[in-house]
């Protein structure tokens, strides 16, 4: 075996995670302040998640559609929350075309405002509820201290927005995008447990009634807020002139809500399985499913010959045919890149009929017949996912601790206290040690409603 | 029949294609001048080529990365025509966080520059080329003169970039792009027939050594360039300093290139099969294949059979079960959209055992009996293909004339004559009557090598 290429978790996380996202070839730092460039496997990645959401978020009845990256800086002074909340974080475009600008443009840090403009437009009655967007897009908030894909100037992100009736129904969008488009790819596609609950008000996004989050804990015992999805209320539909005529010819506010997630989830994907050989991507998430690695050029025809079985029964393949480079070398970059299944197979397999499997949650080797090899990697990916998902919860389970009081909160992992006893003094008391409520859930686990207090749990962390 | 709700593209074609834009629920302006929002059904059709496209590009072998929007204004600098040609379209960053920035950053027009940085320190040795490098984005180029689809100050297009040993391999990469991706969409998926050649000195992408375009006539008879592929020799490589050491451990600069197809394709595409009725969609591309319009309440469950036998056929279809709103609204809405087969069934059809078929290219209707009508519709989708191809190449050929001198060219449609006899001054000549020499091919309709000139022919017209 060779030596591992990373920093080890344990001597030094950060640092890991530097190494891993350079040596996996995931991405780097760009040349301006802040920003990112994400590189072929990182991209991949990214690709996929993208794939799977946008399926719910179709299969949701939402449209895709893209809003212009510039909004007159006019636009966000009209929701005193929103502007008060972006205003230290934008970059504005002063100058173009060789002039100086009569109004200046902010680069988008989120699309409530044009998209607010534009639905005051689109919805006159209510046929035109409810109104069903998404976009895919790059936006910008000025990071002081930026992170590859956690915490960068510009990002990748998609963005949900919507308009309806009712507050009900409003409700109800937020939080079917919370279970049905985020919380399924996250736990069932990437393999991720997170806690689905409220934020405080001190959490909210800024023009928001109410935050809804979902948060994971990373192998350090930090949390990451993954995505949320805001119930906005009134807010932007009475700032924007989002009305429509009832049934009855009265004229009437609409409800909107928004919603998000970004590249940051490949981050969370990384500190969430990766170990100290790098990452581990679970098999429904993985751009290469099964590595086939030729040792010598006498094997190759035999590797083809997997990859074409494993490509039939639709297993996402590929071929390392690079037979004049270090085999060791090869086999220590697809572990980094966490491809779930490696079939080895050299010229003394061949001669025995055999070739040696490589499981990547376990990097456990083991010799078994070329025949039936395939389906064989095939049959062991739907073990790999849910052993990942698994070893996820047992490891967020074992990091969770009952407190009484936030003098309690000590340390890495999630701490449970009653809402009622910490409070909004509480809340700061525990923000000024570095912790943060990331959630509020009811007593059974569910999410409570946008006003509900009463005997809810405080989820506590360190996070990102 | 309805009456048509927009303006004959025979009395005034830009107020058409505006008409069309706007009432098919393609696009509008946005808020910041020049920029424009991608409604829903346009895209829709965006993304149908997104995916086309981006098919080819990973099956040639090509990685999907994402790079910064911002780039140093330095760094455009380092290379003299790039900057020369970009500088007075540039939007500038220069306030970020609150502050102002020490240096001010260029929302990125291109990436030739910031690529060719991470391109310098990517490539090392031969075995790291060749690099091939494809981005979705958004850039920005300001425009006095701003249209929806075909010239805005923001657009959505991607991006390809390479790196490559060899001049030979750099040229053969910058042509398989051109006819192999480019044209294998526009022509096989859009049916709109190109003219492929090779760019005059003068109408060259700023930087490039030579550039490789697609040129198409729309209805109008004027032409609109729908892509570029570009060899950039060694220009961005001794700019950024692209070095890779050879089998003899010499040092040499690579080879560059670079293409791009933009969203203005959605605009080619309404220009070059719409009629006065609408947009008419390929079947290849369309959104929505066939549409089965309900005409009332009785008539849906029969409808919803039909769009599960077109389904499990894999035809992609919609069922429009609208019944309270008017049946010749929807019809002319569908009839805007383009989509190329609608079936139409009411009560009395069901009681006949028929329904209504109307072909969009054609806008003829028909009655054919309800069993079998989803295997019909089905059927027709190739012939509907080929014939969008087939009439716009009959047009094409029809609006192309052979002249021998430039004094010769007036009015709308191709002019060909011999660029021998044309040469830079004659096209500076039919410059300052609105005419431009839209490419240069061989006798024979092959594309020009980069530095052939002799025996060529100049395709002039005039162009978006």
């Amino acid at each position: 075996m060779a030596k591992s290429v990373l920093t080890p978790q344990s001597e030094d996380f950060p640092r890991w995670y530097a190494d891993v996202v350079a040596k996996a070839g995931l991405a780097e730092n760009g040349a301006a302040r802040g920003t990112m460039i994400i590189k072929p496997w990182g991209y991949a990645i990214w690709e996929r998640i993208q794939a799977e959401l946008d399926a719910r978020i179709k299969a949701t009845g939402h449209d895709n559609v893209s809003f212009p990256l510039f909004i007159p800086y006019s636009f966000l002074q009209r929701e005193a929350q929103h502007v008060e909340g972006f205003s230290p974080e934008l970059a504005v475009v002063t100058h173009a075309g060789g002039e100086e600008l009569a109004e200046p443009l902010v680069v988008r840090p989120t699309s409530e405002t044009v998209i607010g403009d534009a639905m005051s437009r689109w919805v006159q009655g209510h046929r035109d509820l409810p109104l069903l967007l998404n976009q895919w897009a790059n936006v910008v908030r000025w990071e002081l201290r930026p992170r590859l894909f956690l915490r960068t100037t510009e990002f990748l992100w998609q963005e949900g927005h919507t308009a309806h009736a009712t507050f009900d129904e409003a409700q109800a969008e937020t939080l079917l995008i919370l279970h049905h488009v985020y919380d399924d790819v996250i736990r069932n596609v990437m393999g991720i447990p997170s806690l689905l609950g409220r934020k405080t008000d001190q959490e909210r996004f800024a023009g928001a009634d109410s935050t809804y989050t979902l948060e994971a804990l990373m192998r350090d015992g930090k949390a990451l807020q993954l995505g949320t999805s805001h119930n906005l209320g009134q807010n932007f539909a009475k700032a924007f002139g989002i009305t429509y005529s009832d049934a009855d010819g009265g004229q009437q506010h609409a409800w909107t809500t928004s919603w998000g997630v970004s590249a940051r989830l490949v981050g969370g994907l990384i500190m969430a399985h990766g170990d100290d050989r790098g990452l581990r991507l679970p098999p429904a998430l993985a751009p290469v499913q099964v590595v086939v690695l030729a040792v010598k050029d006498e094997a190759i025809a035999a590797c083809e010959r997997l990859v074409g079985e494993l490509t039939h029964a639709g297993v996402r393949t590929r071929l390392d045919g690079r037979t004049s480079q270090s085999f060791g070398r090869r086999a220590v970059e697809w572990e980094l890149k966490g491809v779930p299944v490696r079939l080895e197979v050299g010229p003394r397999d061949l001669e025995a009929g055999s070739l040696t499997l490589v499981r990547r949650d376990r990097d456990r080797k083991e010799t078994i017949p070329l025949e039936g090899a395939a389906a064989a990697s095939a049959d062991l990916l739907d073990a790999i996912q849910s052993g990942l998902l698994a070893e996820a919860e047992a490891r967020r389970s074992a990091a969770t601790t009952d407190v009484d009081t936030a003098a309690a909160v000590e340390g890495a992992g999630f701490f449970r206290l009653p809402w009622d006893r910490l409070g909004t003094g509480g809340e700061a008391d525990l923000a000024e040690r570095g912790y943060t409520v990331r959630c509020l859930v009811r007593e059974d686990g569910a999410v409570p409603a946008p006003q509900e207090n009463d005997g809810l749990i405080a989820y506590v962390a360190r996070a990102y």
